[in-house]
């Protein structure tokens, strides 16, 4: 099945202790969509860029088999973030930000886009996504991620988005900014109320919750060796849980876990890279690999107790 | 098989964002020995109190099965800490901390506890770990807590004790300070190098990190609905941990990883009450009910590929 992006495609600049990269491709639909081909061969970006983008990513992309017929070029610069990590790899340190074309981004779907049955509204105006809402006709998944800056900025718009949509993608400090309250799990409870039927709350280090109103899921976060460069962490995982989704046609509890799985070992290898170095070149053989591995060194019986 | 905990035994001050109590049951030695004792029989502590410390409290131990025969009397007041978490439960705000008897302890163990099986340090002087070690005939485990100011202060002797014992028990931070590398991984195999054979790391909502020369293994927090009162978390893991191993008699990776899941388990019902209030009176049914939930809420299958 075939799976609708809309988001953002950047040149970053990122600086990390373990190096750096200038102008290098970057935003959240190219993340989520390099992502999301490793498991779904159908997979439709919307997207703005300026006439200065480098044509070697536009060919690197649709030479993934990635389609874009949605990504419009404007007249002016593509979106450009600068931003340094420090050790500790939280939040990074904005250097600079210039919105250029993509501050006036009106998603327009192109006709064959929106039969998409896996729709996922990336981190943009809540007034935006709900554009996109409107335009895709009887998907199976509607999804979208947020950020604080819209739950301070667009709450009544954000709110009306939740009503639209089946899953909210947010992290822990945005469940309790929306929600208002300090325990995580009731605030998740509180979020499902709004409106999504699937909550996923990214927890960075500590991994990934997963909750609806019968069932919880947590999984930590896949213990990898050595972050290289944090970008595109969320967007990655998005992908391969839509992407994997798509693979499978359904939606239940066992595939939902599966692809929050499927989502933290593709951003886990990710992370491993500057810019989209490491997520362009896998394979779904090295994303099976992983997730067999996690499987084991996660897994545990319980005994009987006789006491 | 018999456990043994040297350890504090203190009277805790302690006011969170839900309560607060005042000279409350607390110390290592207590969160420990009555998390262990849900599991084993067989528990003998080595601690000591002050002439002022309620005989309500040595009763309350004793009629839970404890051997307090290492537990001594000394003239003078019981160790007492007073502290304040904010919401985040993050690192105490220490209000006040009075050694007392504490501050001339002498660990000193009875003849029949000389045969414990199962032998845990908890955080005190490494010189006086060490001490502890020497009185012990042929256990089957020797495992230690420690903290970032015996790293800094005492590291020559950390670093001895580290040769002489089978497990460490510490947080990632630590993990980092003590291998002076960034990557917890990494850092984590630097610290297997140094002696034991077994490393724990406590990584508060992010779960434990179990890792040996062979295996590893992650676990997230199991979710709770609210903290209360998190002193206590990282003993009464310990305490479940060991006792649970000392009643199965054996260690391997299968024990090792249950050990860990009933140690978190435990851990999460003791934070859900003030003081020790919750912990005194949890069964073996209501942990091995949590243990079934937890196995349940992170378990997941891997699908075959065919892409």
């Amino acid at each position: 099945m075939s799976v609708l992006i809309v988001g953002s495609v950047a040149l970053d600049s990122v600086a990390t202790p373990y190096g750096k990269v200038d102008d290098a491709l970057g935003g959240s639909a190219t993340y989520f969509s390099l992502a999301a081909r490793l498991f779904s061969p159908d997979v439709n970006v919307v997207a703005v860029i300026g006439d200065d983008f480098p044509e070697k990513h536009t060919q690197m992309l649709l030479g993934k088999g990635i389609n874009l017929d949605g990504l419009m070029t404007s007249e002016g610069k593509t979106f450009r973030w600068a931003g340094k990590y420090s050790e500790d790899f939280g939040d990074p340190e904005t250097l600079d930000t210039q919105l250029n074309v993509f501050e006036t981004f009106a998603p327009v779907l192109p006709e064959h886009y929106c039969g998409s049955s896996f729709v996922f509204l990336g981190n943009i105006d809540p007034t935006l996504q709900r554009q996109v809402v409107k335009q895709v006709k009887s998907p199976m998944l509607v999804a979208a991620d947020t950020m604080n800056f819209w739950i301070e900025g667009k709450l009544d718009e954000l709110k009306a988005l939740l009503s639209d949509i089946d899953m909210l993608l947010i992290n822990a400090l945005e469940v309790r900014m929306l929600s208002g309250n300090k325990s995580l799990l009731a605030g998740a409870r509180d979020v499902l109320k709004m409106g999504p039927e699937i909550l996923i709350v990214k927890r960075g280090e500590s991994g990934v919750m997963v909750i609806t109103e019968d069932d919880i899921f947590v999984l930590p976060a896949y213990p990898i060796e050595q972050v290289v460069d944090p970008t595109g962490a969320g967007d990655s995982f998005a992908g391969a849980f839509m992407g994997y989704l798509a693979s499978r046609g359904k939606i239940d509890f066992v595939e939902l876990k599966r692809a929050v799985v499927a989502g933290s070992i593709v951003a886990s290898m990710n992370v491993e890279g500057f810019s989209v170095h490491k997520l362009a070149e896998l394979t779904i053989d090295d994303i099976a690999a992983r997730m067999k591995e996690f499987r084991e060194i996660t897994s545990f019986t319980v005994p009987e107790f006789d006491l």
